[in-house]
């Protein structure tokens, strides 16, 4: 850092493209995240008939300039990395090429419906920059949390969908082909609808009974979503109570920390600890 | 286990079926979970027209490999169980043999809708394999937490239905039968509909006063749901709270409690705790 | 209680109406509970149109049947009661009297609709018995946290009101009258419909700025549902931990109670604890 | 304020509408809350079409009177505070200016829609006195708890847009425009919709695959509820926790600390606490 001019070329985009402690490369992550939104932004207006008769030329021409940037840095990623292979086969690499070629293919299968899914794929490469970004620190005890409830959550997935799947033949069963419920699928995704609170109403109850069992399963519904709720906000406060209400005092003797509050004597070689 | 070769065919047997700790046990519970699976699958797919017209001999032979399959199983367990009639009167043995006959009765009741529902009681089986499962460990806790707040979560419940039923009997007064608020069971069910805050739209308020008096049912169901999943959560905190940090030594010479796992001597008078 | 054939029958009646204790008590409590839910069932089936034509007849019976019921038992308590003016008087009092009435009115005001309401009234005679019965002792700790949170769940409730009304006088402007947005108060119902996650649908935005707002106000009753569910959990967590980790070691000098778990002298006269 | 009579007049005008300790201070406070409530009735009340061609001139006459209130209360502030500059351009100030004027603008630009807008502003007065009010001391560790989430619900809502996002892409590829899909930006908004479990029903997926997609997108939804939750409940329990029940007296003779506030002799050492 201190003699950053005799560096070789490639070392100091290396330095800037992959990390980002220096000013040029906060400001080439800036720029990437700029580029990569604006490109999200063309594929969905894109997607919109009257935005895209009326303004087929420019969105035409951005998405080239978009295209001509990623290839740039894809290019530049390759030739400044040790190892162009390992990149070129790791995640990021794969989805920096999806991300890039479409607009080429599109010259080959000329409008084809498929390739909006792969430029879709470029939302997918905002998650390498904000890898870098100071969010990710508050997000640490978060991520944390959710890993350790992975388990519990699963479970209760699983009670969910079985749940659904038995309300739903049952509804099935009571309400029958005529008022919408016309096979079991459809039931337990009529199931699922109601048990999440969602609630479209395509799809409604029109029996009594059929009624009095929807208000079973709403009430379910409402009730256990208390569960995930309660094993995230465990997790997360367990997480937050680590700090456990130890004083900051280190031994003299042997250096030992995270004393009791109330200790005299420290807990690792006897030493008293207020002399 | 260490002679296996000697043992009984039918304590072998007893062992594959019955338990889990074996290798072989293990592959008879995952091929059961698969086949339990498959016939659900099977009873859904039937359910659904267009498939069921295509693929009907097909379907027709996957139910009978299914049934045969749990007929054998269902022999099995009772030649190797040592209480036949116990196991045949259990919940389980009910359940299995529930959901082995259905294709058996429909050679006699042809087309009964409501084997379906029979059928669909296959489901519960999956419950006796998961029994064994790995995830129950995390479900443990889990369980005890919802069985902890079992007593305040029925108050809340009964809160719910009583708030439906005085709220849906003052809106069917409010918005009257033009605005589909036919009867008091109607919209009491309405009033469950909104607090849950699953909204299906089929039945909705058309007077200002009815929108009005809607807007506080909502709030409060909005409002209400704090309650089930701060109770869910409290305990689940208890409950993890109770794996305390400290061992349960206390100090030989001033018998002070509450020591940290890794200290060695007492935080209180210094003295040695392992000696 | 020892001698109870002595008492005056005036005192047994009230021993048996208003308390628990005794099996008599408790006998008429379950009985009291069976008919107010028999009445209230009976306001439900009366207003279906289809069951009231059919079983109009018995549905009046039973009516006269519950009325005479409660009758005798508004008498029996304003008799047995040392001061009868205060009791009919009284909250429960008055609830007992509209609940006995309408169908005394109905004599006179043939068929009036408002008399459902008199007699939806009923209900509220369930919360009597509950105060005696075993669940309460569940709802104790419930009920407390749920009053610590009330000037916090105040302050939520009048934001989200106050967001309602903003958030609904923009949509007024965005969408305007011609998308179902025909006026403010209609825009601000809108809004709560959505915040509170309900979604009936029956007003929707129609354009894409609309839409985009909406997306907004979604997201912030998503979120926002956190705060009440915070809320009441942190209180019930506090409400369950107050078992503070206090040992039940009574002091032998002053017999103070709630010493901490590793005190050796009384924190209260200074006497050893462990002799 | 012993010798109020001889203060100036601005003095004594300004301690009313600024401050809120004496009588007149808190009663200027309650009627001016009266006014703002009463302003933004009338705003509501002028939207809906019945009322306002029945009672237009009296709803005129009430918004030219709230109209003079208001103006006579900002001159008054300006008149009697120390910077009149500074409250001018201050934010309080210009949403006093801006709530006052619409009524003079219409006299110029008659009937102009977007003035609704400028009274609604009118809504943000409220805040004002609320600042003053005793909710506010209870809200206090509820903004402190919603302040340091800040940082981990911003990482959470950026995750939901970027799934709706993804899971929006992915439907308008799968069920496509004839189904309600019409573009990407109407795709995102149905995820949106479904994933907060709003649900309004006006687009719903027609396709078995869309059915299912959109299932999986409910139960997400219905489980990342967890985290805004788990995030402000883990704050506030962390907030109402640090204030602990014990007292931060130490021991004079043997130092021990975390005393019952009502002790009176050290736990540790039998030491009286206050000699």
């Amino acid at each position: 850092m201190n003699t950053p001019n005799k560096k070789h070329w490639k070392a100091r985009l290396h330095e800037i493209i992959y990390e980002a402690d220096t000013r040029e490369g906060k400001l080439f992550d800036v720029i990437l995240l700029v580029v990569i939104i604006a490109s999200i932004i063309l594929v969905m207006l894109e997607s919109v008939k009257t935005i895209d008769s009326r303004f087929h030329k420019i969105i035409d021409i951005c998405e080239w300039i978009v295209t001509i940037l990623f290839t740039i840095e894809y290019v530049a990623r390759i030739i400044t990395v040790k190892k162009p292979l390992h990149y070129i086969t790791s995640f990021y690499g794969i989805i920096d090429l999806l991300s890039t070629i479409p607009k080429y293919l599109s010259l080959i299968f000329a409008g084809t419906h498929a390739l909006v899914a792969l430029r879709a794929l470029r939302l997918l490469r905002v998650f390498r920059i904000l890898k870098l970004a100071r969010f990710m620190g508050a997000s640490n005890n978060l991520m944390s949390a959710i890993r350790a409830s992975r388990a519990k959550i699963s479970v209760f997935l699983f009670a969910v969908i079985i749940i659904s799947i038995i309300l739903g033949t049952i509804m099935y069963l009571v309400e029958g082909e005529d008022n919408g419920f016309t096979n079991i699928p459809k039931s337990v995704y009529w199931c699922i609808v109601t048990l999440t609170t969602v609630g479209y109403g395509d799809i409604a109850p029109q029996t009594p009974v059929g009624q009095f069992i929807a208000s079973i399963v709403m009430i379910i519904g409402y009730g256990i979503i208390a569960v995930p709720t309660g094993i995230v906000t465990s997790e997360l406060t367990k997480a937050s109570e680590q700090k456990t209400p130890t004083n900051t005092q280190a031994c003299r003797n042997c250096a030992a920390e995270g004393h009791k509050n109330n200790a005299e004597f420290c807990y690792n070689c006897g030493q008293t600890l207020n002399p």
